[in-house]
């Protein structure tokens, strides 16, 4: 059993809040177990410099976390003058995946901005900050297409994010809590679209390997994991989800 | 009659939500009116170093809202690198009130680091920071003392802010809103004790004066809204506001 | 009697050189005691980005100490990379209370850059950067006015700043120099316009509080100082004082 | 036919000089077709302050591209005062993956620091700086031992990196250039052993989807390349390549 | 005939006046005709890490120009956040150019803080700072020596620093004004000893070049220049500057 | 005998490869003894804000060292967030250096940026850096002249540069290596056209002195040293060379 008593291929428990914050566009509370991450989305009639005159939208993301939202307080990227090298690598992440789903020439000339700030984490924040932020951003684009601004909807497909990793004793499990994750020899985020096909694969391990066998039974859980999440996406995107393929 | 059906005298409604995270020695989320503040108080057992040896401890602040707290999107300040004067006067103000209330040699060496996040702003975000935090940093002395580390309770009094102005039609207001602030000719922040002693005041006319007769005014309305606050305090402390004074 | 001699509501000798440096359009050196700033004001004719196209005009200031003004040397901003919170919160106050007394719309689309600069520092360096900098404003803006570029005078009414504060033996008194400033209980600046109207109060109890009592007593020193000081401002403006009012 | 002639399956030619800069303790310069960077490890008898004091040393890894590097020039980062989010990606993807071959208790209380300087730059950048920082590494470590610092040798087996993406027309390809990286709808990195165990594998589809199918197309590919970059790597270690498994 | 009058050979009024600011150990304000100098000596009983436990002192020196020390405005360094590379190539001459006459040893374990604050700048401002930085150092050195803290005079020889320059009309000219250094083909600084010999020659002919011939004629103006000032700090320093060689 | 068996008037073994990396309009690798360094030239079409609407050029330089360039390892400058008053001091020397050379009118609104990356070093970088970029720029602006973009050889005459000092028993001494260097009393860096012209010197004496007498003697040898750079900066060149004077 693992340390919660979950299954090895059972995620936690996860809720999804649809307009947690009322001044953005779209915005979502999820809850992945302990793990708790506001999701918000603003659109601007406006594209970054590289985009401009082109017809096409961009969707950006920001990743943060609260100073206590872990066990020790960690001192505030602001404060530190700098964004760390692990936030921006969630952000970009979080950017490109959204991207994927998004058909860009619908959305015409504006930008998307998601931001993900984690108040609570307890492992897992960037691939719940994906799952949250999909359904923010759609919640945002139905908004703005509610008021004549797109013509047609822009969303092509579901989107959401899973851990998988190898644990010492368990072997390949599912939706990894922070203490699982600690002690995790290998740990991979998958991103994936409602038809299962791979968005975003990113499997490390550090000071350890893992087999072409061990890759193939993590994408299995993987799925598992996806499917439940898209479920949860639909539920709490109602007459919207309608909408998404 | 005010823009949400106020009296002149009359706050907005106030709730505070004790151990709102789970990772802090203390927390809370407090709202007045549609401003939410996460409150969180972190003890660790070092000071700075201008302190080391003096066998006192210190309360160090930080303030930060989340991008889309308010109307229009916000840039955060890690992207920016580095933080506003704004910012950085509030986070003094919220440390330097919160010292006058505590007994830092009781304290010992240890400092408590405050933190403020707004996750929905509408006006009065630095004094709803000031009362929340004074509840988040309660807690949490309590639970240090409950350890057996601090030896004599050092809360001296209860501590809460609230804003008063002066409005263009209806003169002297308490607990300004968003839309009142904006409008405002004078807007002034009160903090005080649980016996009515200042603890800092700040009144601001931009492109404007005022004059001693409405100070005195806008301090009448500033001792009914601290009244209100602390009884909210209290309420939310339990127990633990029967050890304070 | 107070370290240096002087009464509780004695201010210390003032001095206003007018002129002080040849390339600002406005420039003072500002002796009050033993504290002597540099205070210049820069015309130039265009406004930040937020106020453009409006027909209003804007007053920003900086404030800075040489690295020597002080008893133990200062590491310098610029080589540190960024300005302390405390540099902020004085250049923002200078800046909003210089505007208070000004109408920008007569003042036209041009910012005027005021520039308070500490040579040597002994207590009441920021209220002194006020009152030496509201006469380099009146010398700037005099001249840029005598040029035809501005068709009616935008100054409204003087402006002075004191400070005051509660000493352990003495009691309330005016105009602290270092040695009474790091010893008081209370420190409170005051901010007034020549018609005794206030434009910012400030009045902080670090690790200590007061009592309405008590403001009132501060205050009524704070306008003897307020007097003083205006009388000084016209002495050092000659002609120029009589378009004041 | 690929742009360059070559193969789906074929890498581009690649070459290892050994000992390509004087000072440091293993350097070499690596080409992949017209990508060329170098690669130096510098060993230092330290550890990073998280590692002080538990005997285990430390892989470090910084990453850099000369501005004219590329087609078009590129501000350096040390103007802009700031390091990328791409820069941090790739460092902190060349540290991770070579710490995986590496016992660090074997290495001891020191820190290798690998440095990859791009000079010119054909697609495939990171992953030539993965497979030439290995061999400089094992230079540096094998000079290091022969001194008598290390004991035991702290190679736990090869490791190089090499890149496959999907292309429009020719569908899965190996080791993409420049002009191929720029129109795949999917890349992906492959970091493996020369066990063929994967270390780190990270798939992407900016705007575009990839199915399980092709997943593993593109890690039998992956596999072809990577024994022919350690077949390379073995011949420019010589002698020390036997010490490696 | 020069734009003030001057001849070729002839420089500006000179003034030194000591201890102009009264906490540094040693302070002057230096004029040069237009261009006036606050320079601040502080003397830090530690050194800096690269020279701690070796015996020796160092001398450093920080450089910089109040925003409207010039015809125009600039933005401070502090708003900027970094040092420019103008300010920094000054500062480095300065302590280079003073640590050439001290004895490093003689002097001890200690740090000598040069500050070099321009006021008012009319051309020559580094060549005036290093020339006014003799002086406070001197004066800072005959401080801590009548304390008893150095046994024996580390000043070796007097030091001064002048322009000259290569005018269109007028060919070879000393110490240059500000128009005359904007309109100058060659421009050259001299620092030197009492005894005339060459602490630093720096000539720089910016989009222009300069033969031996004129070289030479220009160092001849330089010997008269250092002179002139060398006469100068003998009467500024009066008996302290016995004690120097 | 000099520490490398070399005479006092004696340079280093001095190699030029031209078009050592591809991308750039004009590129060599330098060599002088040990050091080694990749000098690129980069047109752009623009040129910086100051010169807008002037129809001239601009030559702007950029110099860094690989971290381990130099016997220990170096923090990389975008890791530490700035440029150090060395590298400033260094690139700012290389552009005014060549735009001494060039006829800026003639070279149209157009930037070339110029690039020095020291990827090993044994003293005499900068020096090494201006002969090398200067043939580099030679290259780029016959390419762009090729082209058709500019109408008239902006080139006026050859540029090199090279050190001089004064070694403790050997005394004046040509084209230091980094042993040399760090021993030398004297430093001196001499910039020359081809002409025998001064461009730059910059001589100083840390922690010494020198006489007119030994400046004459280390000019004797700059022009020395000058005389065969140009030499080889002639052969490097070729057919091209003959266009310049």
């Amino acid at each position: 059993m693992r340390v919660d008593g979950r299954e090895v291929d059972q995620i936690r428990e996860v809720t999804i809040e649809t307009n947690y914050v009322k001044h953005p566009e779209g915005s979502v509370l999820i809850s992945m177990g302990d793990t708790k991450v506001i999701c918000t989305a603003t659109v601007e009639d406006r594209v970054p410099p590289f985009l401009r005159g082109q017809g096409k939208g961009w969707i950006a993301a920001e990743y943060s976390m609260l100073p206590r939202a872990t066990e020790t307080r960690n001192i505030r990227e602001s404060s530190k003058g700098k964004v760390s090298g692990r936030t921006m690598e969630i952000q970009r992440l979080i950017g490109r995946t959204l991207r994927s789903v998004i058909d860009l020439e619908k959305l015409g000339e504006r930008t998307v901005w998601i931001d993900c700030d984690v108040i609570q984490a307890d492992g897992g924040t960037r691939t719940a900050s994906i799952t949250g932020a999909f359904v923010a951003l759609a919640l945002a684009l139905e908004k703005v297409m509610s008021k004549g601004k797109i013509k047609e909807w822009p969303i092509r497909d579901f989107l959401a994010a899973i851990s998988v990793g190898v644990d010492q004793k368990r072997g390949e499990i599912l939706d990894l809590c922070y203490v699982e994750d600690a002690a995790a020899k290998v740990d991979m985020n998958v991103v994936m679209t409602g038809n299962f096909e791979f968005v975003e694969l990113q499997g490390t391990g550090e000071e350890a390997t893992y087999s072409r066998a061990q890759l193939n039974k993590l994408l299995d859980l993987a799925e598992t994991g996806i499917n439940a999440l898209i479920t949860k996406q639909k539920e709490a995107l109602g007459e919207i989800a309608t909408r998404i393929k």
